[in-house]
């Protein structure tokens, strides 16, 4: 019934109810509403321009959908599953109001382009507002690393300490892939931000239309130069998709180490009220809930990845409707991500407490110093593998008398190989050995402090 | 604010909006209200069957809970944000309907070992579904295959046509793998229907609980045999993904074929109206949307399946937060199994139409018959490999003339190799290639028939 | 040329040597050369038997097929990319031997069962060596669990300490994980183990062969009962690769854990040097290599499994060269599961040492015992949820004091709730409560001895 | 043993045998000696020039590893499992030849960011080549698109007819997703290019390096600006497999085509015999083995993503041995990506052939024009929405009486609407209908050789 009304003539009869639930899209693809609607005035807009249609019938196309706007605001347009999708909601709600003129809009164009332009006009949007959470994000990193450069850490390979960092300097990691993140997205927007509209079902149109004219109207960089390509094109989806994941493997990480951190063991911070939750049963819990859960999403996005990698593969052209499914994975990912970006930043910034006396102890009570003996002996020599099986061994027999390298005599040390003077207690003191590494990119305090201004200069970009 | 109420006081601070909002689960968990009241009832009735509580407050809290029940289901009990999740959203009604005796719902379990037994339930009452499900899908193969054993049809490999079958032996082909299907939810099973109850935080409880009495009221077959493992597993989800994605695999390859099948190129069956649709733009369009959006949603669960297994990997025990994605990747996979199954069944049942003639026309046209004369010739004790290379030879030459083999004169027959009689005529007849392929599981149509009511017989069971 | 040779003389020029390249499987699939021979010596008796070819022949291809058995493991049947697959190197070389009667051994089958037929073998054969290898894996965990009931050992839940539990207990819910597996993968060999030999290219063959003969000879419980559905189905691997991932999971997690506790952190485990490596220029590293590259080997896996879904779905049926790929995917994935499963059991076995010291202090040190105080308040007739929240109120102002709960005074008990008694210091203990939590599956040391009895019987079985 | 010698003397006991086998990755990442050379001459050279060596001693250094590439080269130099990776067997024989010198080679770096080093080499070495190669592909296709702007072919969509096209079009479509391939890999390219060389171990170094100047020799483009961030990074890998995903989308995409177009049904295309193979036992089998095998492998790159993003997932920094994982993964996708692109450029070039009569036919046989009688109305005046339903209703009736548009009399076009005239017959012309479709990315011949002149300039950048 409602179907011969959309559809052609050539149906007879309807849908089958629970196939009309199975295709129907507009669950979900309300949320492109407001694209579709600007979409459909700048192809309105360009129908008047080039002729296709007059510019009063132009006129009225434009003013019954910013009509349509304001209905969908005020929450007096909602359309039901009867109308398939956003983009048949939108034409009939327009005839309705506008009459005939109405049933003029889909001249030279269909819905495959239709859609497309919808979706990339909304992970334009998007996109940008992650970028802009990145930023926030990497902003609170700074903020914490800033006071932070003489602040020790351990620092771990393997989970193992390692050789003792500056806390700065461990921040400023994550300010590098959130970079990384931000520059990603910059060049997926390039491949996302191109017009499809006037693509037409898969051939381009008899019409006289003028493409670049929409573009302009909706900001596209560029139009698609093949019009197959156009319709059938789902990379931009997949290309922010695996983006995306990007950003939740290195949230997912920064997520481990925050609970690593908050963990009795560790005890490198203490989760403030405001972003922790308790126990059902046991009332001393206080638990890491915010980073677990962004730990665990990160599952679910490359979830949608995969996803959609699926959907595309060994599909013909031009458009399918397997493409459809292209929606909810694509709204999924991007939820997901400007959620966790969200609850990450609000945990970093008012969230956690790092334990300074924790941390302080932490980097005197280990052999993370032995490093700097080895390297003390290359220094003065010693042909770096030799040095490095030396130190192994003053560390085992360290072990074995329950002593750290700082407590031994300069008489062992000389012991061990007579090139140690007395210098060496500086060396392996954990301020120096931090201090100490001042290659490019490394944690010595002047290289951190270089680091983080190059860093704040690079946000206010 | 609210949070102190659930949690325990050492909280003083209220949660951060944001991150309630990030961290509730109310907004998909409310699924499991059912299973969660009759677990809850179950664990009420054993507290007070063991003496925990006593039997007036045991019956308190079933009555309270079968009155959220019905508020539940009369729309009346709408639980927002502040709930977190269905669990403390029912508890805190419960509190309000029953007053003091709510407040002891809670002990000897978490709502680590509550939300694993709603799970459970749910996921248990879903194959259940899908099952059937199955079973009636098997069923309308059936219905279609059995007047249809001595339709032939191309039998293809690699796309390109091997050997001529018969359209009930393909069909049974899928019966076959929904068998399997079938079969395989019923092995997942065993491993969904074990509870949890009781398992408490992770470490059992400290009072004199009976955990097969609760297993027992809610139907389970056993319990788990150890607390931190019934907490923290959650394999099962898993496991039903994985057979999920094997349905989807099979409802995706016939949809590839109800795709194929349909297209101008092939024409082996017509769409009826009320499994396509059409165009917005294209007029005599007829599309198969529904194998299009069943192919396409196989990427969906396949994303599920991996998004489990990556919340899953290197989490140490018992419950971490990460396991609340557990929810939202099971629900919808169970939804889209059931909307895929359901709309596959519809279009079988009533979305298509076999083109009699145009399969009839196919079989003849082309050198499908091919391995019969290779197998005649070894019959009368040709190797088999000088044979198959003698009849490559001669298809060439037919290729070359634009003859089939029917066409071949018993001279040219005789002509490749002396013991060609008369007989090969019919025995590379259609009819007669499916007829002679007898072997037991092979499509001859004796065979056919006898597979046939074995079928019906399984699915009488 | 060579190609002439193997196919049919339809084709006139060889194929591009890169094509060759492409096409070919020789450089793995010869990893199924015993299945295939044992395969075909099967296939070659059962066309004796029915009579397809004389008894001398049957004997003359047995012979030789057990020749090439011999040549291959003495390393003197090396076949080359010019054979293209196993399959045919095997076939050229048997008629090299044998003469004419190798050409008859392809009468009655085709490539597609006869690949799916070696490849069942060969994975009914790794499935049977995984499930030893689990029995094995779960021996030792009983072995370290047995003289370790008593032993206290933090357990957690959000990685924040939860309760104290048995070290029995947390290594009984890694033997209950591998009980599934094991299970499980008895389940996936139903569905493995089934002939698909016979079934021919797709068809079946007009040949009077005995499909279950040849089963009976190759020890498969049933055979394929559709022909079709026999040389396409793939379920078995997928199926298989799900049990794989869902090992790996569980490896990752105990892995996870393994490398938490060999941490400075936490201590409670030290690595010995067979197996931990070091670092090539921090000489005091000693890192805990084999948990961590079985946790990496989780993702292989999991990508494994994700390939051959991908490779599955929308594919028509009956074979399809896609096909091809399941065998470098499942032989990986069998050979990664082995290989971790090995290195766990090694590590376990021998690679790693409890400290004593370590676990005895932590258990001490934290509030742990905080349910324990609401339980008991319960016990007593306090509401679960009221008796939770007073003691979360103490845990604060314990936390602001220094203290722990095991140094408050009765008089400060009593202030908190009158009910407390001098018996609130032993139900705190940690041994006593451990101890207590004797619910079924819980951390109880009487409840722990039951369940080591009842997991070495199962081993026993 | 061994093992004493690469690792420093806080290890006693060697490895377990199993666990050296299980950890090694010589037997993979051998791949990378040439890479590893390269590296560690321009870290000797960086060595002498900053004086941390003499000049004789980094001549030394550098001489000596020139020779271990030639014995590489020459097939002298087989480092076995003892040597564990690619790094130590180059230190070892290094330190053969040239004694203590080698020992001095390991000063200011570590195995964690020289192995980033070979594997960022190395891709950005593969990735080169790939463009190269997506370059060829793209001429092939331009090849063939050049001569046949005015073959035409039926467009698709949902796989049904929907309008015909320019054959050259179609092309073009893959020409533009291959163009964004290509460009997506020099995004990609700027992410790669980047030193971790000096980031040693994870914190930088005490030693007064260059790293500028080794990321100079190197031809790296910039250097890691955060020493954590630089070894524990692995979005470049990542980054590559999702873009060499995208590739397989592509080459699956047609590759789909390719089989549909060689079936008997489409008959479009026939596989030469240099680019198609046979079955073993169905003499007339002629399948498209290359186009299936590219489809299926699409899977394996898709898996291999996702495996490297599981191995990232929830890593805490710095370096863990889980990214050892990264080598196969990268590796197999580079490989797979790069033999199914040479097989694709193959099949194009020389393995197909376009069946010009099958298509001349196929594209005056349906309605595919049936759009263009709506466009003809609406330019006339009818709303397009009224056409269109008009149209469908035609094409019903002509269904109804086996008819085809171009069939329908003057009188039948006036009797469906007044404004038909005699110009209609032209409209609906294939050749006119593909003519018209102007607008900029269409498929009317104008456009479509503008096009190709645009894709050629491209090419030749």
């Amino acid at each position: 019934m409602t179907k011969q009304q959309t559809w052609s003539q050539r149906f007879e009869s309807a849908l089958h109810p629970a196939i009309v639930r199975f295709n129907a899209s507009i669950g979900f693809d309300i949320e492109l509403i407001e694209y579709d609607l600007s979409g459909s005035v700048a192809h309105a807009k360009m129908l008047a321009k080039t002729g296709i249609i007059s510019d009063a019938e132009g006129e009225q196309l434009v003013n019954g959908l910013e009509q349509i706007r304001l209905e969908y605001q005020e929450g007096l347009f909602v359309p039901g599953i009867d109308s398939e999708d956003v983009h048949f909601a939108v034409e009939k709600r327009l005839t309705e109001i506008v009459g005939d003129a109405g049933k003029k809009l889909h001249t030279a164009r269909s819905r495959n382009d239709q859609a497309g332009t919808d979706t990339r006009l909304y992970l334009r949007q998007k996109i940008a507002e992650i970028r802009d959470q990145l930023r926030e994000f990497q902003g609170v990193l700074l903020d914490i690393a800033e006071p932070n450069v003489e602040t020790l850490i351990p620092g771990y390979t393997h989970l193992q300490r390692a050789q003792p960092i500056s806390l700065a300097h461990y921040l400023l990691a994550y300010f590098e892939m959130s970079d990384r993140d931000w520059e990603r997205l910059g060049d997926v927007s390039k491949r996302v931000n191109i017009s499809p509209l006037g693509c037409s079902a898969l051939a381009g149109t008899t019409f006289p239309i003028d493409r670049h004219y929409t573009a302009e109207l909706l900001h596209f960089d560029k139009v698609y130069a093949n019009s197959l390509d156009g319709v059938s094109d789902r990379d931009f989806a997949i290309e922010f998709l695996a983006a995306a994941s990007l950003i939740m493997v290195h949230l997912s990480r920064l997520s481990e180490e925050m609970i690593l951190w908050s963990s009795h063991e560790f005890g490198f911070i203490t989760l403030k009220d405001s972003c922790a939750t308790g126990s059902s049963i046991m009332p001393q819990k206080k638990n890491p809930d915010v980073p677990e859960l962004v730990r665990g999403k990160a599952g679910r996005v490359f979830g949608h990845l995969q996803a959609m990698l699926v959907v595309m593969k060994g599909l013909p052209l031009a458009y399918n409707k397997d493409l459809q499914e292209d929606k909810e994975a694509l709204f999924d990912g991007v939820k997901t991500v400007q959620a966790c970006l969200e609850a990450m930043t609000i945990l970093l910034r008012e969230g956690i407490a790092f334990q300074g006396d924790r941390l302080a102890a932490a980097v005197t009570e280990d052999f993370s110093n032995a490093t700097d003996v080895a390297d003390y002996l290359a220094t003065k020599g010693v042909p770096f593998r030799e040095a490095y099986n030396l130190v192994g061994k003053v560390v085992k027999t360290c072990l074995l008398g329950g002593k750290l390298l700082k407590d031994l005599t300069l008489e062992e040390w000389k012991e061990l190989h007579p090139a140690f003077e007395t210098d060496i207690y500086g060396a392996i003191a954990p301020q120096q050995v931090v201090a100490a590494r001042n290659s490019y990119g490394g944690t010595g305090f002047d290289r951190v402090r270089k680091s983080l201004i190059a860093a704040r200069d690079r946000l206010s970009d």
